[in-house]
């Protein structure tokens, strides 16, 4: 394919390459001139602009840093909505946010363009293996033509519909699971160093035990909806959390992540779910965002 | 061994079982007397007090629902404390306060007794096939002498030294984690829903991209403390939390677990640490708990 | 009235010398023996034990610093249930929770006597003057027994009705407004001062402006639901948040308590309540506690 | 003065009228043709574009909606800056983020005219009485030339200084302090209820109690930094907020600011300043922040 390249940072170049490394003729623009020269050392045709990256391209991929640098790049003056051919494929895979992700899908579909929004998961040494994990959404012609492309720089893809908003929501939702997970294991660490436990042996807990498969076990549970089969009820889940607070307040360890899942655990029991699994507070969960409940 | 188990709920009955079919001497009692009576049908004895499960046992185990049964059965008149014999061993396998184990091995250490806490991750089911993860904490003699029983019961233990304190602790920080694990994907999901995302595609997302290791690959990362080499910044942390927040917005989902997040990540910033990875919440967190800073 | 006294703190003397002062007879027990000493000499009688206390008097006022403490003073050998004479009335004028609350008040039923509970809003020095506020809630004939012990130390009283842990539920309620009031403001000036603002003009325009009289304005729509008269509607509450939480970025000022605000506003908008007064966040917190919605 | 006015909506209205009332030169302008005609009715000159609002005028005053719309009607094509006469003053009245206002100020700055922010407290109605608060700032000089405008419109104003961003931090978080106040309420109200307390002792209780001062009363604590001489410790506080959450657990409610609150009392106690007054959550606040500590 002729692939035109934008952005050109760590995980830029790493996909960029592994693109060349499969055969395709690229193209590549950064705003820094060294990149580009760098990638032109591997196979690479560096360009001074991005309607020169745009020109003649079946695919113009961008990994760009924020939405504004998108929304520049797609929709400014000579950006790629002017520059690219019709029909043409804007392949996003940069982590963007669902407003601007719909904003620059309408504009391409106004110009009989199209936008594929395909952020991927890994770091840009995973990247330059083929490792990483890509979500990707937008007209289904696009994202078959846009295939190839993706088995180069990954193990595995998610397919997340027609919609490229789709794929960023998916992207930020993981966003959420990843972090709140950091959040929640620096607290219990905070917890554990307070009363003089060893942090390798929290770390072998959590990582050996159920927690290491948190997500499959309950997220199963969520997604079946068999709340009524409780493996530990929402009540019991209740109990501990005020334990878990007890435990804070004795060595004055302040665990803000907590007293979310407390509230939506009184929450669930208000609302009758209390003898549930615990997972409930996925429902619960639901009825605060107005759906289902 | 001469064993005396008192607590014969679901978890209680499954390592009654595991240790009766170990060859140990077990008597056992329950408030509910059907419960004792279906246990001496497996060849334990059935008994009609607590004093009696502990008259001339070497260790009594309790596996009791919370805190106040707990402290009933130890320190009430006629409890463990009165009727064990010196030295004795009060194995504590149920999921307690730090405040009330701290309590009962104060009063057990007076009377010339150890307390052992060593409470378990895993459910009955699991217990039935001796697959628990167990967390013993207590004095050094105590906690070798129970070891035979705890190998029959579980996979891998974890021992927490000589504080039976540090073993609710670890239990109580280890359900923290995985709470918290729950109420970020339950939140993730509505997110998903409310963009019209199929859940499986989320859920394929999450147990087999980065979050399915988020644990032992951030954990190392706040363990050995190299924030200095970032995957990805804190200050790109709070660029994606804000795309969260924003796409939560735009369905009308409240997402609260991400605000925690969100916080953690800007003190990090206040306090300079911007630039290193967004594990670097753990620095802050122990700075909010007065460690380190 | 005969009028016992316990628990002579700064509080409680400041209470115990009003109703001297009102000429009733008291006798006065403190763990701390110089404080009843210390009160015998404006006019009370020290006794030396809660028995001594009870014995022969109306009423016997509490003024204990925390639950365990009533309880115990209450309920243990030699408690007020043991010593008062039945039927006689147990006032107790600290701020306990709910569930100690109602535990002494079915001891005292079963024995023939009454509780009443009347916690207080203010400092000592303010009841040294008459000033404080009392919640009395308690069986009718008691809470009027009492009467002319609430006029002595209170210029307004807020009868709750004949169940005592009601009294304990509003000063708990006052409490929360209270504290988040402090928190909130405490969190506004880490941001004003970010920003270079002079403390002072923050404080000037937080007590003379809307805020002021932010309880009876809001307060009042929320009794009344006039929701559908907005002054200021959800969803440029939101969107004010988003500003507030975009200048906490700026200048890397974490400020949970909004994000508690915008989940609520969130939730609002999600069940169709967006262009209601803002303070339809009531009617939210209503439906996430299981009432009405 | 000859005053440009540009949005008029309720409030825009209500404080164009008010100039109108002084005597001034006005001419109008909004998207809408309808409200611009009926101001002229008013003694308006009614005129159909943004630039012609600003031809000739010695002062530009928006009051508009969001940010989008104050950088649109700014700094577009045809917009203040581009139509204003140098120097001339935009003053934006609307509530605006910080953000707007740096990049519009500067914009003003880079073309020789002046920004003045003076957003201001109150409802429309109160602005047809002249009985706003207004928060100017800006520079001095064009500051100084608006101040005939702001006693029109305004019984107060509190000067934030010469950065207009100043101006809009304080509005914010103002903000801040009253959609928290109306959260708590919110929360403290389910809480009454819950109990079957009648709401209107409740408010009653938090009108007329410590709480209707609570702004004065602790922010003065906070800006003189008399934590020393406390009225009620941290430690108290978290022991109440204990209480709190013991309270919302009995009866099912989540009240997510109480544990905000909290965590702050928790952080300030690990920090040391359990034994000072529980107003020092504002200088765990600014350790939070990064600032002081």
């Amino acid at each position: 394919m002729r692939v035109g390249f934008i952005g050109l940072g760590r995980m830029g170049s790493a996909i960029a390459l592994r693109i060349l490394g499969g055969g395709h003729d690229v193209v590549a623009y950064d705003l820094d001139e060294r990149r580009s020269t760098e990638l032109a050392g591997a196979g690479a045709q560096a360009v001074a602009s991005v309607a020169d990256a745009c020109a003649g391209r079946d695919v113009v991929i961008t990994m760009l840093p924020d939405d504004a640098a998108l929304e520049a790049v797609a929709l400014g003056p000579g950006g790629i909505r002017d520059s690219l051919d019709t029909p043409g494929i804007h392949l996003a895979m940069g982590t963007h946010g669902v407003a601007a992700i719909r904003r620059v899908a309408a504009a391409h579909a106004d110009s009989g363009q199209a936008l594929v929004a395909a952020p991927v998961l890994g770091r840009p040494d995973v990247a330059a293996e083929g490792g990483l994990c890509v979500i990707p959404a937008g007209p289904e012609h696009a994202v078959r033509a846009c295939t190839p492309l993706f088995t180069l720089v990954s193990r595995r893809q998610y397919p997340a519909g027609p919609t490229p908003e789709r794929a960023a929501a998916i992207k930020l939702a993981n966003g959420l699971v990843l972090g709140c997970a950091i959040e929640a294991f620096a607290e219990a660490l905070s917890l554990a160093r307070k009363y003089g436990v060893a942090p390798e042996v929290l770390y072998a807990v959590v990582t050996e035990g159920p927690s290491s498969s948190v997500y499959s076990d309950y997220g199963r549970i969520m997604l079946d909806e068999t709340f009524d089969r409780p493996g530990f009820t929402a009540r019991l889940g209740l109990k501990d959390t005020d334990l878990v607070l007890e435990a804070g307040e004795l060595v004055a360890a302040p665990l803000p992540s907590i007293g979310v899942l407390r509230d939506r655990l009184l929450g669930a029991i208000a609302h009758g779910d209390g003898d549930r699994d615990w997972a409930v507070v996925a429902r619960e969960q639901a009825r605060a965002s107005g759906i289902g409940g």
